[in-house]
């Protein structure tokens, strides 16, 4: 999936490039399907139209027949066309976004499910990206690839909204062919997986200092800006008014920070987040999770 | 003038600040009007509505009637409000804006109007920032600092679209001081003029290589990232397809760039822009230009 958010262009023209050039990708036997999740917001060049597509896959609202938005109707066109009960269905999701933060080229998570951590242990193996572990916010859900049975996003930054940039089509391209290489040697069963993950696991995030009418009174200090992935001490000022100052505001512990400054979470009122760096021993079930779906499928004849 | 496009934050942001401080910027005795340009735009956070605000200040889209558009409506209430011949009028127009290119903190001008010219000078003389001279460019045209008697845009960059970030609200602030310590000084007879002006004269602007649908077929060739105001060699690739291949096309002469890779530029056709650097020496006539609007002004008791 490329385009899932409208203004991250990046994604889609090296989808554009793929259509034109079928051996730009080598799918190593893989059967895939290319989709550019949100067409409409792409030729609007908006993130989303009505609604955050990639914040509508929650299972009420799919279910909500008095909901009819744009981003919902191609949330459930999406899971009918290639959801696992779908037409055409896949049984792994990989979403490719953009960022206007420093993150480079990353895995995004969503909760522990045990194929996603496999899958982004060879990953991160064969390439060292970085992992961001999304888990227990509840003010943010509803992610694409939860909705398949293994999934994860690929996110590169820094880029702004709208801007065609050959570094973040490259990372883009690099990373989505690690994953391909990956899945197929796990269907061969010839997976390579490190001795342990390198997770950044969610903590929590924070919203810019805001007057009585919700206006930001100060912005995200310097010294956080392009420190994404770092650790931060708890003297560390996160945010810097217009006369110099630097706003009280402090971690109650040290963390790291992720997505500093992205433009589209402002509205979310995320700031930053917040993450702990964390080292887990690969786990023997996440390797038979990822392995059941794929060489389970390769012996039904179906479908990546 | 800030917020003329919606999603460039920064400026609209010190304007805020500056409302609930008054004293945050030293207006130096000068009678100034702060107004954001697009708040509807800005509200929506998206460059305009119904069309660039920043294009739609052309004569004949102006007195024409039959359109009637957010953008023109505006900008006809803009001149109403504070043209030459508005309610509460005034001489000199500043527009803030941001880009994410990689331009710095600079001036742009439209075309050689010698007020203009002995204000940027002042200016440049001050900050040495570097000044893009806009002129005999039939494509874009209508620019709003044009209808007022002098007047120069402040574009700062890089940023992404929506981000607000502390360097460029710093910079925007520095630069728009330095005009208003320019502009009183004049005012006092007391210009300190440098001996010469250097300008990056336009040239044109070049497209990215496009496909029978219109679509890119490559990308600004990474050597040309963050190189504004570089000049290149007639050797420089300019744009580079996917599989990593140079374009063929080249400039014709050396040139050097700006506005590499500006989001908001492509549905414009505009992948950068090329330009001459020339050095000008300073014309009495351009400070007598300037000095005829402030110094008349204050003998009339009007406004900056």
């Amino acid at each position: 999936m490329a385009g899932t958010h409208g203004n991250e262009v990046n994604a889609p023209w090296l989808f554009d490039q793929w259509q034109k050039d079928p051996g730009l990708i080598n799918c190593h036997g893989l059967k895939l399907h290319s989709v550019i999740g949100n067409p409409v917001a792409r030729e609007a060049n908006r993130r989303y139209i009505d609604r955050d597509l990639n914040r509508s896959f929650q299972p009420e609202l799919l279910v909500d027949q008095s909901l009819a938005d744009l981003e919902l109707n191609r949330a459930k066109e999406l899971l009918d066309l290639h959801g696992p009960e779908g037409l055409r269905p896949c049984h792994v999701a990989i979403d490719l976004h953009s960022t206007t933060s420093a993150m480079g080229n990353c895995l995004v998570l969503y909760g522990r499910r045990p194929a996603d951590l496999a899958l982004a242990a060879l990953v991160q193996g064969a390439l060292g990206l970085p992992i961001y572990l999304h888990e227990a916010d509840s003010a943010q859900t509803g992610f694409l690839v939860e909705q398949w049975p293994c999934g994860l996003v690929i996110e590169v930054g820094p880029v702004p909204q709208s801007v065609l940039q050959g570094r973040i089509v490259r990372q883009t391209r690099l990373a989505l062919e690690a994953c391909l290489v990956a899945l197929a040697n796990v269907r061969r069963r010839q997976g390579r997986y490190p001795r342990q993950l390198v997770v950044h696991r969610h903590l929590g995030s924070r919203d810019v200092p805001r007057d009585d009418s919700a206006q930001p009174q100060a912005f995200i200090h310097s010294c956080l800006q392009q420190q994404d992935w770092n650790i931060l001490s708890i003297e560390d000022p996160l945010f810097e008014t217009v006369s110099g100052a630097a706003h009280p505001e402090r971690l109650d512990e040290g963390a790291a920070v992720v997505f500093v400054n992205e433009a589209a979470y402002a509205e979310k009122g995320i700031a930053f987040s917040l993450c702990c760096r964390e080292v887990w021993p690969m786990q023997g079930t996440w390797i038979r999770a990822l392995e059941t779906l794929m060489v389970e499928d390769v012996q039904r004849g179906g479908p990546l």
